[in-house]
Protein backbone atom coordinates (compact mmCIF):
# COMPACT_ATOMS: atom_id res chain seq x y z
CA UNK A 1 0.00 0.00 0.00
CA UNK A 2 1.74 3.64 -0.81
CA UNK A 3 1.43 6.01 1.65
CA UNK A 4 -0.93 8.69 1.66
CA UNK A 5 0.84 12.13 0.19
CA UNK A 6 -0.92 15.04 0.94
CA UNK A 7 1.10 16.55 -1.66
CA UNK A 8 -0.80 14.54 -4.57
CA UNK A 9 -3.84 15.89 -3.20
CA UNK A 10 -6.13 18.28 -5.50
CA UNK A 11 -7.47 19.73 -2.62
CA UNK A 12 -4.07 20.33 -0.59
CA UNK A 13 -2.43 21.34 -4.08
CA UNK A 14 -5.22 23.95 -4.69
CA UNK A 15 -4.72 25.44 -1.26
CA UNK A 16 -0.66 25.09 -0.88
CA UNK A 17 0.32 26.20 -4.45
CA UNK A 18 -1.26 29.41 -3.56
CA UNK A 19 1.18 30.15 -1.02
CA UNK A 20 3.10 33.31 -1.47
CA UNK A 21 6.85 30.98 -0.91
CA UNK A 22 5.18 29.04 -4.32
CA UNK A 23 3.80 31.86 -6.40
CA UNK A 24 6.65 33.94 -5.82
CA UNK A 25 9.58 31.18 -5.68
CA UNK A 26 12.12 31.56 -2.75
CA UNK A 27 11.15 35.32 -2.36
CA UNK A 28 7.88 34.57 -1.38
CA UNK A 29 9.71 32.76 1.50
CA UNK A 30 10.14 34.58 4.23
CA UNK A 31 12.73 32.53 5.75
CA UNK A 32 14.72 32.44 2.79
CA UNK A 33 16.99 35.01 3.31
CA UNK A 34 17.86 33.55 6.78
CA UNK A 35 18.38 29.91 5.18
CA UNK A 36 20.73 31.25 2.15
CA UNK A 37 23.20 32.87 4.64
CA UNK A 38 23.82 29.58 5.84
CA UNK A 39 25.24 28.18 2.54
CA UNK A 40 28.56 27.48 1.43
CA UNK A 41 29.32 28.32 -1.83
CA UNK A 42 27.60 26.59 -4.45
CA UNK A 43 29.45 27.17 -7.56
CA UNK A 44 30.91 23.89 -8.98
CA UNK A 45 29.52 22.25 -6.38
CA UNK A 46 27.08 19.33 -6.24
CA UNK A 47 24.02 19.98 -4.60
CA UNK A 48 20.80 17.85 -3.62
CA UNK A 49 18.07 19.18 -2.46
CA UNK A 50 15.88 16.99 -0.19
CA UNK A 51 12.17 17.44 -0.47
CA UNK A 52 12.68 19.35 -3.55
CA UNK A 53 8.70 19.98 -4.34
CA UNK A 54 8.34 22.60 -7.08
CA UNK A 55 11.91 22.77 -7.45
CA UNK A 56 12.42 26.34 -6.67
CA UNK A 57 15.58 26.15 -4.80
CA UNK A 58 16.70 23.40 -6.91
CA UNK A 59 16.64 26.02 -10.17
CA UNK A 60 18.11 28.82 -7.89
CA UNK A 61 21.02 26.63 -7.05
CA UNK A 62 21.68 25.98 -10.85
CA UNK A 63 21.70 29.47 -11.57
CA UNK A 64 24.28 30.32 -9.03
CA UNK A 65 26.32 27.48 -11.05
CA UNK A 66 25.93 24.35 -9.69
CA UNK A 67 28.03 21.19 -11.20
CA UNK A 68 24.82 19.39 -10.58
CA UNK A 69 21.92 19.59 -8.93
CA UNK A 70 19.64 16.62 -7.79
CA UNK A 71 16.05 17.18 -6.78
CA UNK A 72 14.52 14.61 -4.80
CA UNK A 73 10.34 14.46 -3.65
CA UNK A 74 7.86 12.02 -2.81
CA UNK A 75 5.36 13.61 -4.69
CA UNK A 76 4.69 12.84 -8.82
CA UNK A 77 2.56 16.33 -8.56
CA UNK A 78 5.62 18.26 -7.61
CA UNK A 79 7.76 16.62 -9.49
CA UNK A 80 5.65 17.13 -12.62
CA UNK A 81 5.53 20.97 -12.14
CA UNK A 82 9.44 20.84 -11.38
CA UNK A 83 10.40 19.12 -14.46
CA UNK A 84 7.80 21.68 -16.34
CA UNK A 85 9.91 24.50 -14.70
CA UNK A 86 13.25 23.59 -14.45
CA UNK A 87 15.64 25.89 -16.69
CA UNK A 88 18.71 24.11 -16.61
CA UNK A 89 20.36 20.60 -17.79
CA UNK A 90 22.14 20.53 -14.54
CA UNK A 91 19.25 19.55 -12.96
CA UNK A 92 17.91 15.96 -12.35
CA UNK A 93 14.74 15.18 -10.24
CA UNK A 94 13.86 11.81 -8.66
CA UNK A 95 10.97 10.50 -6.93
CA UNK A 96 11.59 9.16 -3.89
CA UNK A 97 9.64 9.03 -0.55
CA UNK A 98 11.97 10.34 2.56
CA UNK A 99 10.69 7.50 4.74
CA UNK A 100 10.79 4.84 2.46
CA UNK A 101 13.67 1.86 2.19
CA UNK A 102 13.89 3.00 -1.43
CA UNK A 103 16.18 5.80 -0.72
CA UNK A 104 19.33 4.76 -0.14
CA UNK A 105 23.09 6.10 -0.80
CA UNK A 106 23.12 5.71 -4.53
CA UNK A 107 19.61 7.21 -4.82
CA UNK A 108 21.83 11.14 -3.18
CA UNK A 109 24.48 10.47 -6.25
CA UNK A 110 24.69 11.70 -9.43
CA UNK A 111 26.91 10.33 -11.82
CA UNK A 112 28.33 7.97 -8.74
CA UNK A 113 29.59 11.19 -7.15
CA UNK A 114 29.47 12.04 -3.78
CA UNK A 115 27.64 15.05 -2.92
CA UNK A 116 29.19 18.42 -1.49
CA UNK A 117 25.67 20.19 -0.30
CA UNK A 118 22.55 18.50 0.84
CA UNK A 119 19.65 20.84 1.70
CA UNK A 120 16.18 20.40 2.85
CA UNK A 121 13.54 22.90 3.17
CA UNK A 122 10.52 22.34 5.35
CA UNK A 123 10.79 18.49 4.49
CA UNK A 124 12.23 16.43 7.85
CA UNK A 125 9.88 17.02 9.88
CA UNK A 126 7.34 14.58 7.78
CA UNK A 127 10.14 12.11 8.21
CA UNK A 128 9.82 9.59 10.67
CA UNK A 129 13.38 8.08 11.10
CA UNK A 130 15.57 11.00 11.31
CA UNK A 131 18.44 9.05 12.31
CA UNK A 132 18.67 6.32 9.04
CA UNK A 133 17.95 9.11 6.30
CA UNK A 134 20.61 11.01 8.63
CA UNK A 135 23.20 8.54 8.29
CA UNK A 136 22.17 7.99 4.15
CA UNK A 137 22.48 11.62 4.11
CA UNK A 138 26.49 11.52 6.07
CA UNK A 139 27.28 8.67 4.05
CA UNK A 140 26.83 10.40 0.71
CA UNK A 141 28.53 13.45 1.58
CA UNK A 142 32.06 14.28 0.29
CA UNK A 143 34.01 14.74 3.49
CA UNK A 144 33.95 18.03 3.99
CA UNK A 145 30.03 18.47 2.97
CA UNK A 146 27.61 20.57 4.27
CA UNK A 147 23.87 20.03 5.16
CA UNK A 148 21.42 22.98 5.65
CA UNK A 149 18.14 22.50 6.20
CA UNK A 150 14.57 24.33 8.24
CA UNK A 151 12.15 22.75 9.45
CA UNK A 152 9.01 23.94 11.52
CA UNK A 153 10.46 24.54 14.85
CA UNK A 154 9.67 22.16 17.68
CA UNK A 155 8.04 24.98 19.77
CA UNK A 156 5.78 25.42 16.56
CA UNK A 157 4.76 21.82 16.13
CA UNK A 158 4.06 20.57 19.79
CA UNK A 159 1.18 22.04 21.21
CA UNK A 160 -2.57 20.36 20.48
CA UNK A 161 -3.72 23.67 19.69
CA UNK A 162 -1.43 25.63 17.16
CA UNK A 163 -2.59 29.26 18.11
CA UNK A 164 -2.63 31.60 19.89
CA UNK A 165 -4.82 32.59 22.95
CA UNK A 166 -5.05 35.04 25.48
CA UNK A 167 -4.56 34.20 28.89
CA UNK A 168 -6.39 35.61 32.10
CA UNK A 169 -3.98 37.73 32.95
CA UNK A 170 -4.51 39.65 29.59
CA UNK A 171 -1.19 38.24 27.64
CA UNK A 172 -1.58 36.83 24.57
CA UNK A 173 0.43 33.68 24.90
CA UNK A 174 1.63 30.71 22.32
CA UNK A 175 -0.17 27.54 24.45
CA UNK A 176 2.73 25.59 24.54
CA UNK A 177 1.97 21.96 25.58
CA UNK A 178 3.43 18.82 24.87
CA UNK A 179 6.74 19.81 24.07
CA UNK A 180 8.50 16.50 25.55
CA UNK A 181 6.19 13.99 24.27
CA UNK A 182 7.34 13.14 20.56
CA UNK A 183 6.29 11.79 17.80
CA UNK A 184 3.02 11.95 15.02
CA UNK A 185 1.14 15.48 15.52
CA UNK A 186 -1.74 15.32 12.68
CA UNK A 187 -3.00 19.11 12.15
CA UNK A 188 -5.49 20.75 9.47
CA UNK A 189 -3.47 22.47 6.82
CA UNK A 190 -5.64 22.80 3.72
CA UNK A 191 -7.19 19.42 4.63
CA UNK A 192 -7.62 17.13 7.34
CA UNK A 193 -5.14 15.06 9.21
CA UNK A 194 -1.76 16.72 7.98
CA UNK A 195 0.92 13.82 9.33
CA UNK A 196 4.05 15.74 11.03
CA UNK A 197 6.92 14.90 13.54
CA UNK A 198 7.05 16.58 16.39
CA UNK A 199 10.87 15.99 17.79
CA UNK A 200 12.07 17.88 20.62
CA UNK A 201 15.08 20.95 19.27
CA UNK A 202 17.97 18.17 21.70
CA UNK A 203 16.83 15.49 19.44
CA UNK A 204 17.20 17.11 15.80
CA UNK A 205 20.71 18.51 17.15
CA UNK A 206 21.51 14.86 18.89
CA UNK A 207 20.57 13.18 15.38
CA UNK A 208 22.48 15.60 12.92
CA UNK A 209 25.52 15.52 15.94
CA UNK A 210 25.06 11.14 16.08
CA UNK A 211 25.33 10.93 12.09
CA UNK A 212 28.88 12.49 12.73
CA UNK A 213 28.36 15.86 11.66
CA UNK A 214 29.83 19.03 13.09
CA UNK A 215 27.15 21.91 13.87
CA UNK A 216 28.07 25.18 12.98
CA UNK A 217 24.91 27.22 13.60
CA UNK A 218 21.36 27.12 14.39
CA UNK A 219 18.36 29.80 14.11
CA UNK A 220 15.32 29.64 15.68
CA UNK A 221 13.61 31.69 12.66
CA UNK A 222 10.64 34.46 12.99
CA UNK A 223 9.78 37.46 11.06
CA UNK A 224 12.12 40.26 11.82
CA UNK A 225 10.87 43.85 12.47
CA UNK A 226 10.50 45.12 8.92
CA UNK A 227 8.79 41.89 7.69
CA UNK A 228 6.28 42.42 10.26
CA UNK A 229 5.71 45.82 8.94
CA UNK A 230 4.87 44.58 5.73
CA UNK A 231 2.73 42.31 6.71
CA UNK A 232 4.87 39.22 7.30
CA UNK A 233 3.74 37.24 10.29
CA UNK A 234 2.68 39.84 13.08
CA UNK A 235 4.26 41.11 16.32
CA UNK A 236 2.70 37.79 18.48
CA UNK A 237 5.74 36.11 16.07
CA UNK A 238 8.04 37.36 18.91
CA UNK A 239 6.66 34.82 21.03
CA UNK A 240 7.54 31.46 19.67
CA UNK A 241 9.90 30.97 16.94
CA UNK A 242 8.19 29.53 13.38
CA UNK A 243 11.03 27.76 11.66
CA UNK A 244 14.34 25.91 12.95
CA UNK A 245 17.15 26.64 10.54
CA UNK A 246 20.35 24.13 10.82
CA UNK A 247 23.75 24.62 9.51
CA UNK A 248 26.17 21.40 9.62
CA UNK A 249 29.26 20.02 8.23
CA UNK A 250 31.11 16.62 8.02
CA UNK A 251 35.09 16.86 8.82
CA UNK A 252 37.11 17.86 6.30
CA UNK A 253 40.27 15.35 6.52
CA UNK B 1 29.06 49.91 44.09
CA UNK B 2 28.56 46.71 44.13
CA UNK B 3 26.35 44.46 42.47
CA UNK B 4 23.26 42.77 43.89
CA UNK B 5 23.66 39.43 44.74
CA UNK B 6 20.78 37.93 46.24
CA UNK B 7 23.13 34.70 47.27
CA UNK B 8 24.34 37.08 49.92
CA UNK B 9 20.81 38.11 51.42
CA UNK B 10 19.23 36.47 54.81
CA UNK B 11 15.97 36.71 52.96
CA UNK B 12 17.06 34.20 49.58
CA UNK B 13 19.26 32.08 51.89
CA UNK B 14 16.58 31.23 54.18
CA UNK B 15 14.34 29.75 51.18
CA UNK B 16 17.22 28.90 48.86
CA UNK B 17 19.30 26.32 51.97
CA UNK B 18 16.02 24.60 52.35
CA UNK B 19 15.93 23.16 48.55
CA UNK B 20 16.30 19.47 48.07
CA UNK B 21 19.20 20.23 46.00
CA UNK B 22 21.04 22.22 49.18
CA UNK B 23 19.61 19.97 51.67
CA UNK B 24 20.52 16.96 50.00
CA UNK B 25 23.18 17.59 48.12
CA UNK B 26 23.45 16.57 44.75
CA UNK B 27 21.03 13.48 45.20
CA UNK B 28 18.57 16.36 46.11
CA UNK B 29 18.99 17.58 42.39
CA UNK B 30 16.29 15.92 40.30
CA UNK B 31 18.43 16.41 36.95
CA UNK B 32 21.40 15.35 37.97
CA UNK B 33 21.93 11.94 37.21
CA UNK B 34 21.36 13.28 33.71
CA UNK B 35 24.24 16.19 34.15
CA UNK B 36 26.33 13.49 35.41
CA UNK B 37 25.79 11.49 32.20
CA UNK B 38 27.29 14.01 30.24
CA UNK B 39 30.64 14.28 32.28
CA UNK B 40 33.93 12.80 31.02
CA UNK B 41 36.12 10.50 33.43
CA UNK B 42 36.87 13.00 36.38
CA UNK B 43 39.76 10.64 38.18
CA UNK B 44 43.12 12.54 37.51
CA UNK B 45 41.64 15.76 35.88
CA UNK B 46 41.92 19.53 36.54
CA UNK B 47 38.14 20.65 37.14
CA UNK B 48 36.43 24.10 37.04
CA UNK B 49 32.96 24.63 39.13
CA UNK B 50 32.04 27.56 38.08
CA UNK B 51 29.31 29.31 40.14
CA UNK B 52 29.86 26.70 42.77
CA UNK B 53 27.58 27.68 45.28
CA UNK B 54 27.88 25.64 48.48
CA UNK B 55 30.75 23.64 46.60
CA UNK B 56 28.62 20.28 46.26
CA UNK B 57 29.67 19.36 42.87
CA UNK B 58 33.00 20.64 43.79
CA UNK B 59 33.23 17.98 46.88
CA UNK B 60 31.98 15.04 44.35
CA UNK B 61 34.48 15.81 42.04
CA UNK B 62 37.23 15.73 44.21
CA UNK B 63 35.73 12.30 45.53
CA UNK B 64 36.05 11.16 42.02
CA UNK B 65 39.79 11.77 42.39
CA UNK B 66 39.88 14.79 40.61
CA UNK B 67 43.97 16.54 40.36
CA UNK B 68 42.57 19.93 41.37
CA UNK B 69 38.81 21.31 41.77
CA UNK B 70 38.82 25.42 41.64
CA UNK B 71 35.33 26.01 43.16
CA UNK B 72 34.36 29.94 41.91
CA UNK B 73 31.38 31.95 42.80
CA UNK B 74 30.40 35.49 42.97
CA UNK B 75 28.50 34.96 47.00
CA UNK B 76 30.75 35.15 50.08
CA UNK B 77 27.93 33.44 51.79
CA UNK B 78 27.91 30.98 49.77
CA UNK B 79 31.69 30.45 49.59
CA UNK B 80 31.86 30.43 53.58
CA UNK B 81 29.36 27.71 53.56
CA UNK B 82 31.57 25.93 50.64
CA UNK B 83 34.51 26.18 52.86
CA UNK B 84 33.41 24.99 55.67
CA UNK B 85 31.61 21.68 54.44
CA UNK B 86 34.62 21.20 51.82
CA UNK B 87 36.42 17.37 52.78
CA UNK B 88 39.02 17.56 50.65
CA UNK B 89 42.60 19.43 50.37
CA UNK B 90 42.32 19.46 46.57
CA UNK B 91 39.73 21.97 46.94
CA UNK B 92 40.31 25.78 45.86
CA UNK B 93 37.91 28.27 46.46
CA UNK B 94 37.68 31.65 44.69
CA UNK B 95 35.21 34.43 44.85
CA UNK B 96 34.79 36.06 41.66
CA UNK B 97 31.49 37.74 39.58
CA UNK B 98 30.77 35.63 36.75
CA UNK B 99 29.67 39.36 35.46
CA UNK B 100 32.69 40.90 36.86
CA UNK B 101 35.74 41.60 34.76
CA UNK B 102 37.92 40.22 37.80
CA UNK B 103 37.49 36.73 36.16
CA UNK B 104 40.48 36.43 33.84
CA UNK B 105 42.14 33.06 32.32
CA UNK B 106 44.34 33.31 35.22
CA UNK B 107 41.52 33.19 37.46
CA UNK B 108 40.37 29.63 35.84
CA UNK B 109 44.16 28.39 36.49
CA UNK B 110 45.61 26.21 39.83
CA UNK B 111 48.87 26.62 39.67
CA UNK B 112 49.30 27.65 36.24
CA UNK B 113 48.15 24.83 34.34
CA UNK B 114 45.37 24.99 32.26
CA UNK B 115 41.99 22.91 33.02
CA UNK B 116 40.12 19.96 32.13
CA UNK B 117 36.94 20.31 32.38
CA UNK B 118 34.47 23.29 33.73
CA UNK B 119 31.49 22.95 34.73
CA UNK B 120 28.64 25.13 36.25
CA UNK B 121 25.40 23.79 37.17
CA UNK B 122 22.28 26.83 37.01
CA UNK B 123 25.20 29.75 36.62
CA UNK B 124 25.58 30.74 33.02
CA UNK B 125 21.25 32.38 32.87
CA UNK B 126 22.81 34.88 35.72
CA UNK B 127 25.78 36.12 33.27
CA UNK B 128 25.07 39.27 30.82
CA UNK B 129 28.14 38.90 28.51
CA UNK B 130 27.86 35.01 27.76
CA UNK B 131 30.24 35.68 25.07
CA UNK B 132 32.98 36.91 26.90
CA UNK B 133 32.90 34.30 29.72
CA UNK B 134 32.66 31.27 27.13
CA UNK B 135 35.89 32.80 25.47
CA UNK B 136 37.58 33.06 28.96
CA UNK B 137 36.88 29.32 29.48
CA UNK B 138 37.74 27.99 26.56
CA UNK B 139 40.90 30.19 26.55
CA UNK B 140 41.91 28.65 30.25
CA UNK B 141 40.70 25.03 29.16
CA UNK B 142 43.61 22.35 27.33
CA UNK B 143 43.22 20.76 24.18
CA UNK B 144 40.73 18.23 24.44
CA UNK B 145 39.09 19.85 27.39
CA UNK B 146 34.93 19.95 28.12
CA UNK B 147 32.40 22.33 29.11
CA UNK B 148 29.54 20.74 30.87
CA UNK B 149 26.70 23.16 32.04
CA UNK B 150 23.21 23.30 32.44
CA UNK B 151 20.93 26.48 32.62
CA UNK B 152 17.22 27.19 32.80
CA UNK B 153 15.42 26.31 29.50
CA UNK B 154 14.64 29.40 27.54
CA UNK B 155 11.14 28.16 27.24
CA UNK B 156 10.91 28.29 30.88
CA UNK B 157 12.87 31.54 31.48
CA UNK B 158 10.87 33.71 28.63
CA UNK B 159 7.63 34.18 29.20
CA UNK B 160 5.78 36.61 31.53
CA UNK B 161 4.20 34.75 33.73
CA UNK B 162 5.92 30.96 34.55
CA UNK B 163 3.35 28.71 35.41
CA UNK B 164 0.80 26.70 34.01
CA UNK B 165 -2.58 27.82 32.97
CA UNK B 166 -5.82 26.50 31.85
CA UNK B 167 -7.32 27.74 28.19
CA UNK B 168 -10.45 28.00 26.96
CA UNK B 169 -10.32 24.47 25.05
CA UNK B 170 -9.31 22.80 28.61
CA UNK B 171 -5.93 22.27 27.76
CA UNK B 172 -2.97 23.33 31.25
CA UNK B 173 -0.37 24.90 28.86
CA UNK B 174 2.59 26.63 29.64
CA UNK B 175 2.33 30.43 28.45
CA UNK B 176 4.95 31.01 25.96
CA UNK B 177 5.64 34.25 24.91
CA UNK B 178 8.39 36.70 24.44
CA UNK B 179 10.85 33.67 23.64
CA UNK B 180 12.19 35.87 21.09
CA UNK B 181 12.96 38.78 23.08
CA UNK B 182 15.91 38.00 24.52
CA UNK B 183 17.17 40.41 27.63
CA UNK B 184 16.96 40.66 31.63
CA UNK B 185 13.88 38.37 33.02
CA UNK B 186 12.87 39.52 36.56
CA UNK B 187 11.09 37.46 38.66
CA UNK B 188 10.34 36.14 42.00
CA UNK B 189 12.47 33.72 44.26
CA UNK B 190 12.22 33.64 48.05
CA UNK B 191 12.86 37.40 46.91
CA UNK B 192 11.49 39.98 44.52
CA UNK B 193 13.76 41.10 41.62
CA UNK B 194 15.86 38.17 40.81
CA UNK B 195 17.95 39.00 37.30
CA UNK B 196 18.50 36.01 34.95
CA UNK B 197 19.55 36.09 31.31
CA UNK B 198 16.89 35.19 28.97
CA UNK B 199 18.71 34.09 25.80
CA UNK B 200 16.96 31.37 23.52
CA UNK B 201 18.18 28.00 23.09
CA UNK B 202 20.21 28.95 19.50
CA UNK B 203 21.76 31.65 20.89
CA UNK B 204 23.45 29.08 23.79
CA UNK B 205 24.22 27.10 20.94
CA UNK B 206 25.66 29.67 18.73
CA UNK B 207 27.83 31.17 21.74
CA UNK B 208 29.54 27.72 22.66
CA UNK B 209 30.27 27.10 18.66
CA UNK B 210 31.41 30.82 18.25
CA UNK B 211 33.96 30.39 21.44
CA UNK B 212 35.40 27.23 19.50
CA UNK B 213 33.86 24.45 21.05
CA UNK B 214 32.02 21.53 19.51
CA UNK B 215 28.80 20.50 20.40
CA UNK B 216 28.61 16.86 21.70
CA UNK B 217 25.25 16.77 23.41
CA UNK B 218 22.07 18.44 24.26
CA UNK B 219 19.47 17.54 27.00
CA UNK B 220 16.35 19.49 27.21
CA UNK B 221 15.73 18.25 31.02
CA UNK B 222 12.38 17.38 32.47
CA UNK B 223 11.88 14.87 35.34
CA UNK B 224 11.51 10.90 34.36
CA UNK B 225 8.17 9.17 34.81
CA UNK B 226 9.35 7.38 37.69
CA UNK B 227 10.62 11.26 39.35
CA UNK B 228 7.61 12.27 39.09
CA UNK B 229 5.78 9.26 40.34
CA UNK B 230 7.95 9.89 43.30
CA UNK B 231 6.73 13.37 44.02
CA UNK B 232 8.84 15.57 41.66
CA UNK B 233 7.82 17.93 39.52
CA UNK B 234 4.35 16.77 37.86
CA UNK B 235 2.29 15.43 35.07
CA UNK B 236 2.48 19.36 33.58
CA UNK B 237 6.18 19.24 33.12
CA UNK B 238 5.90 16.66 30.27
CA UNK B 239 4.86 20.30 28.56
CA UNK B 240 8.04 22.05 28.53
CA UNK B 241 11.87 21.51 29.84
CA UNK B 242 13.26 22.87 33.35
CA UNK B 243 16.55 22.48 32.11
CA UNK B 244 19.06 23.07 29.36
CA UNK B 245 21.91 20.82 29.62
CA UNK B 246 24.92 20.64 27.28
CA UNK B 247 28.38 19.03 26.65
CA UNK B 248 30.86 20.32 24.52
CA UNK B 249 34.39 19.97 23.64
CA UNK B 250 37.60 21.68 22.14
CA UNK B 251 39.68 20.02 19.27
CA UNK B 252 42.43 17.38 21.11
CA UNK B 253 45.16 18.44 18.76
Amino acid sequence: MTERNVYNEADFLAGYLNLPRQVHGLSGAAEWAALRDLLPEIAGRRVVDLGCGLGRFSQWAAGQGAASVLGIDGSVEMLDRAEAEANSPKIVFRLADLNSLDLDLNSLHVDGQPTDIVFSSLALHYVRDLDRLLSIVAAALAPGGSLIFSVEHPIYSAPTTQGFVEVPRGDRVWPLNNYLIEGERLTDWFVEGVRKQHRTLATYMNSVIDAGFRLERLVEWGPHADQIEAGVGSIDDLHRPWFLLVKASLAAD
